[in-house]
């Protein structure tokens, strides 16, 4: 039996990650593959108990590199218990968010440094890098406006702080891309449902004929 | 006012680690010195979460690398919460523990990498060393005694695995000792308590004279 692949997707708020998961998911298991869909922590027992840490956040006294362990730590956990079986079973792996999320949102977007952020996160992950990261690359102002259709706001006036961070994690994911060319590939999420699921389907294809 | 001092005491089991520093701490405040007198988590609410994710281990799942994260994560808390702001405010800061310990545990005795044990707690400490480590050098044979002994056990037998444990323990201070020779200093913690008492204080009185 072959060793199985590990995919992940990455991107801001209202890029259409979840929408387009489904559809993936769906098509993989209708031509025969077994898939795992996760996202951390994953109902791993250990993650879940630090995520209700991180989440305690009546805590706003938690410092951010406390933070970044933390998610770290929880990465790991879901990473060994869920994710490394699953690929040595065989599984086609699609993870929502992992290490790239810590390198765009708390590395570069809240300013605790890529480098430092990547030096944990090596760390916690220990040699496994997904195969082919899906970077969902929506305009925060589109994805922003998306998320408050979606959630029926009545008052959808986008907040300017919450703007200016989501376009610092872009920036952050854009200097991914450039750095990881060949794993990291590019969804313009600002089209229609129908075409980012296709753009998106054509990348994991081009993987699973390698 | 000038900044305080941060000094951290290391060393395996039954060192006499605890006795030396009620001594040091009474000592230091008869001399008029603001002492800080603490331990990992020392009561900070987000550590203390953390700790408990830790100890809750009926978590034989835990994977050695979690662990290592989630220690490092209760450090930085500590570390901003309560030893940073001492060192501030003046204080002499004597704790009990710090990052000798993990990476004496986890990364040699454990064989998780020191290299790696280090990279993690780097990124914890954020450049807030100790100025003096005092490491409680003892013969486990000795240290392993002392804590039977003092528990009152019938039946003081070493166990042989647990002793090979904390011969690596032992190693992998004296590897931190060749390496760090101005901020560890060694205590030969193999005599009595009144003798450990008088060299430990010693070092801590140099480093006052600085």
């Amino acid at each position: 039996m072959s060793k199985g692949l590990f995919i992940t997707v990455e991107g801001g708020e209202g890029a259409g990650k979840t929408t387009t998961l489904d559809r993936l998911e769906e098509e993989l298991v209708g031509r025969g593959y077994d898939v795992l869909r996760t996202r951390e922590p994953g109902g791993i027992r250990i993650a879940e108990q630090i995520r209700e840490v991180l989440l305690n956040t009546a805590h706003t006294e938690m410092d951010g590199r406390t933070e970044a362990l933390l998610y770290a730590a929880a990465r790991r956990q879901h990473l060994v218990e869920k994710v490394l079986p699953a690929i040595e079973a065989g599984q086609v792996v699609l993870c929502d968010r992992f290490i790239d999320s810590s390198l765009a949102y708390q590395g570069y977007a809240r300013g605790i440094g890529v480098d430092a952020i990547q030096s944990i996160n090596d760390f916690a992950i220990d040699g496994c890098m997904p195969q082919l990261t899906l970077f969902f690359d929506v305009d925060p102002n589109i994805g922003l406006q998306r998320i408050a259709a979606n959630q029926e706001r009545e008052n959808n006036r986008l907040d300017q702080e919450k703007k200016s961070f989501h376009d610092r994690v872009r920036r952050g994911y854009e200097l991914l891309l450039e750095q990881y060319p060949d794993r990291i590939k590019k969804i313009n999420a600002n089209e229609d449902v129908e075409t980012v699921y296709r753009m998106a389907l054509a990348e994991v294809e081009t993987l699973l004929k390698e």
